[in-house]
């Protein structure tokens, strides 16, 4: 209560956002009360500005998911597209194909946490999960080629292996936070996906 | 629209809900639209009863969400005890808890899955995140265990390796459905968190 005065007095003076700072804004608040559930009169509020000056920078709630899910989406294409481009066998296409997007997950933690809770009520949604799903298509292939070359266990199908391999990796959003001076989380990752958590004498 | 008039009709000889087959669809709306944004009416609606009826069964829609993610989580913490009591070395115990979560999880997926998207806004969900947190602790002092036992590697933190492992785990309510003749998921999910996805030679 004691700050709304305060609030309201410096708002003329506070620096304009940026849609990078609205959008940055955007995300924290669908990750903390989901999509449907946060309104742009909601967004306005936490900016403290109008929604009119929310449309200056982006025409809807929408567009800022687009955004938003584009900004995970478009890091993990991209490693996948590196990880081809890896000379060598699939398993290590593979291999840099899962610390590549251990990365992402890190740097654009935000980002991608609300891509891996979209659920597909709206356009946006819908398309964010397809490309998800090309993703999942693109690792289960890079799977059954290193099966193929026999560095990968051939007992489990390869779509199976490729989903816990990368629902170890997508677990991070859910307790990870980078600190300064840690283990390399994306290295953790990598030796216990692929040696296993077994220790071998 | 068609199907109204005669839903309408029918409510009348409709047999009745038992506290169980509530609980069962409440806990699919809550999965489907989130608990936060499911309303006792749109049980009632989705049930074809009044909502007075359901508080026949259930005194609020905060008692349903206890019931849900306590049959999940005392079926968690069962097998927990029953690992405690697998005679053997702490890796063998932490298996037998891997792959019995992994039962767990499969034969009550709907209230696992909705255990793991409480967020902590009411008593019942910050009590049940507690218990979460309280079985974590289970884990990672068997990973500690087993690792001092020199059967985990010690080159990862304990309890970072805990949370890798059941982020594999935790990951089937995404995706996985039990089909007949399957291969057994538990294993699956053992023999790939243990020994990794690599084929050793």
């Amino acid at each position: 209560m004691s700050t709304a005065p305060q609030a309201r007095t410096t708002r003329r003076g506070r620096p304009g956002y940026d849609l990078e700072s609205v959008l940055r804004i955007a995300v924290k608040l669908f990750n903390e009360r989901g999509y449907d559930g946060t309104s742009m009169e909601d967004l306005a509020r936490r900016l403290g500005i109008t929604k009119s000056a929310i449309y200056h920078h982006v025409p809807s709630k929408q567009e800022l998911l687009r955004l938003a899910v584009d900004r995970a989406l478009d890091g993990l294409f991209a490693v996948a597209e590196e990880a081809k481009a890896v000379d060598g066998r699939a398993v290590e296409q593979l291999e840099f194909l899962v610390r590549g997007s251990v990365g992402v997950l890190v740097e654009r933690l935000p980002f991608v946490t609300l891509l891996l809770r979209v659920r597909g009520n709206t356009k946006v949604e819908r398309s964010a999960l397809a490309r998800r799903r090309e993703f999942d298509r693109i690792v289960a292939e890079l799977v059954a080629r290193a099966e193929t070359e026999g560095d990968i266990r051939p007992d489990v199908d390869p779509a199976v292996t490729a989903r816990l391999l990368f629902g170890m990796v997508n677990s991070l959003i859910e307790w990870y936070r980078p600190r300064k001076g840690d283990t390399d989380i994306a290295d953790v990752v990598a030796k216990i996906a692929f040696d296993g958590i077994r220790l071998r004498s």
